[in-house]
């Protein structure tokens, strides 16, 4: 176990009719006036922006709005943002939606606070140290969409433009002051974006899961018991979207699995998110949706670093290669792996993706790794990228 | 799964050499003087208390210190550490040392804030509104003893004389704000108070995975991960008290045992720490060894109420059980935790911890249900807190 410290002080409001508190919670963490901040039109066609206007309105929060956030979310959406929060002496971010609502917020939340500046904390998953966030309005949370984890996590992952670069801002100060988790909010999302959640938070574990460090026995069965969770209650989920419980035990596990508790003591991976982030980034595909492409081709090429750990993988999460060796266990692993991710419907191949193999070198390219390596299982170079790009033909 | 709320904004610094942040932290979470707080003379006579204070003094943190707290904290220590705060105008409570030291701690910071009034909020276990805490002093937490979790914690157990009563407050407001948490320095603990910090912790858990509460499968499973480490860790730190990684794990599971992570979305029982809690009082035996004497009778007494949960524990915790009928499974399960407490060195009956069959009507009285029942997965009354008490003999 290495060394670490942890802190995750998101207060979380969980059940139905959790939206219900907005208002007051928004009171209790230091809001007076919030930017109101979400997509596109379900949120407001649904009745959900206006059940949240109303907690405000009762509560005595003034607010602003501003809608429209996109998934990959947009740098020139974030310049509006913080425009607008700096002229109305905003003192609060409210995100209504899901990780790019909220990534965004984030992102407006920094600008506002540092007099316009926030884009020069966003870099590559290859910077080792990520410049520190002096300041940042506090952020709060109605999740509308269980996948990015965002609700309770130090990150916040945007799109830059003109260059359509995915970068990462992140620091204990960018972790939500509070998040309202209503399942029933997320019923309506369609089976693809639930599909690409499961995928999402899966990713997270995983990122933690496969790590060289030992001996962090709790971590590793923690991160079992979340991976086991959302395979279980996915195959619920899938064939009844309307199943409470199924969406509330997901929408939990979304959190857990990316507030870090999964990852306490150990040296995490990540390497997959910054190969997908490339893919969402040039193609706008959906993320979990590139992770389910990348993931299974990331184990395909490194798991011999470590076939005791695949192994266990397979064992304690899918139930296979019981009475395997760990060579065998680990690709029968992966092969259940893939397989729960095609059961849900999720694309494994670039050609699924709208992915082109010409593309390769510039992905490559723009993961700008400069000589660096990427991920901490196994550390890649460019070379190992590039193949595993290809492995995802 | 039931709706809750879910808040652990406690910092944890967790590693080697991590007391030497303790002044830092203490700024950082607002504290200019402190009252230092501690029990016998083994953290002075460690050199642990002399690192701290000089943190402390590096950071520019003033302090007045309080030692001698005893194992089932008592009350009179209590009132005098709220005068001392008073009179020196103390603005944070840093406790060094285990759940005894930390619940008076949390005792004193109740007082300090509220002109003197603390022991109204101080109630039994059959209360099922506690009276809310209006105020109290920051608290934060050098931790020496995996056990209580109370670094952690909502809740304050402590000792009310001259009557003899364990009483317990609780509330968010009790969440210490950060818990230094160093392996190290839990490895010069003595075999049974080892034993007894396992025992308290995996009660932890069983006070909240025995539910009536169906379809929590997230947090059953964290349960099962974190209870499966304790067990699993219990054998290597019994064979080595200086096995670090053994005692790091232990000690997160500890924390993570009791900030309700294990618990979230569920009805919880807590009868067994409401049986236990009257034998500590009245025999100042060790509240872990105290435990590892009532769960088991406590089980025994119950299963039936629900052989399912208790076949699941005795499978996924304990291994045994597998192929079985619940019902025996159930038994299987119970039989494995007795063995395995045994395998500590606990006690597992009156006799060995010092009690006595004829105290049952006074301990039973002093429980002071009222007519109200116990516990959340059978709720117990009098005459069955009386036949757990047999069962014990």
């Amino acid at each position: 176990m290495t060394d670490f410290t942890f802190w995750s002080p998101t207060y979380f409001a969980f059940g139905r009719g959790a939206e219900a508190r907005t208002g007051e919670l928004v009171r209790r963490f230091g809001g007076r006036k919030a930017l109101l901040h979400y997509g596109g039109g379900s949120a407001v066609a649904s009745g959900l922006i206006g059940r949240i206007k109303a907690s405000l309105a009762e509560a005595g929060v003034e607010f602003v709005e501003l809608g429209g956030v996109k998934p990959n979310p947009r740098s020139s959406l974030i310049d509006e943002g913080v425009r607008l929060a700096l002229a109305e002496g905003v003192d609060f971010l409210l995100a209504v939606g899901g990780g790019s609502v909220i990534d965004s917020a984030k992102g407006i939340a920094i600008g506002a606070a540092n007099g316009g500046e926030w884009r020069r904390f966003y870099v590559g998953r290859e910077v080792k140290v990520r410049p520190a966030i002096p300041a940042a309005l506090p952020v709060g949370v109605v999740l509308t969409i269980a996948a990015a984890g965002s609700e309770a996590s130090t990150n916040s992952v945007v799109n830059l433009e003109p260059e359509n670069l995915k970068r990462a801002a992140g620091g204990d100060i960018l972790r939500p002051k509070f998040a309202v988790m209503n399942p029933e909010l997320t019923m309506t999302l369609p089976p693809f974006q639930t599909a690409c959640g499961l995928a999402d938070m899966f990713a997270h574990l995983c990122e933690r899961y496969f790590s060289p460090t030992k001996d962090v026995s709790l971590t590793d069965n923690l991160c079992e018991a979340v991976m086991k969770t959302v395979v279980e209650e996915s195959a619920r989920v899938m064939a009844d979207p309307n199943d409470y419980q199924a969406r509330a035990n997901i929408m939990w596990a979304g959190t857990l699995a990316h507030n870090d508790i999964c990852g306490a003591g150990r040296v995490q991976d990540w390497a997959s998110h910054g190969i997908e982030h490339e893919l969402s980034a040039l193609y706008d595909c959906a993320h979990g949706a590139g992770l389910a492409v990348v993931m299974p081709a990331w184990m395909t090429y490194v798991h011999a670093t470590d076939d005791a750990r695949f192994a266990r993988f397979a064992r304690n999460v899918f139930g296979v290669g019981i009475g395997e060796s760990d060579a065998d266990a680990a690709l029968a692993g992966i092969g259940a792996f893939r397989r729960w991710l095609k059961s849900l419907g999720l694309p494994l191949t670039f050609v699924e993706l709208g992915a082109r193999e010409e593309d390769i070198p510039l992905l490559v390219k723009t993961l700008n790794l400069n000589g660096n390596t990427l991920g901490g299982f196994r550390p890649l170079a460019e070379s190992d990228v590039t193949a595993i790009y290809r492995l995802c033909l």
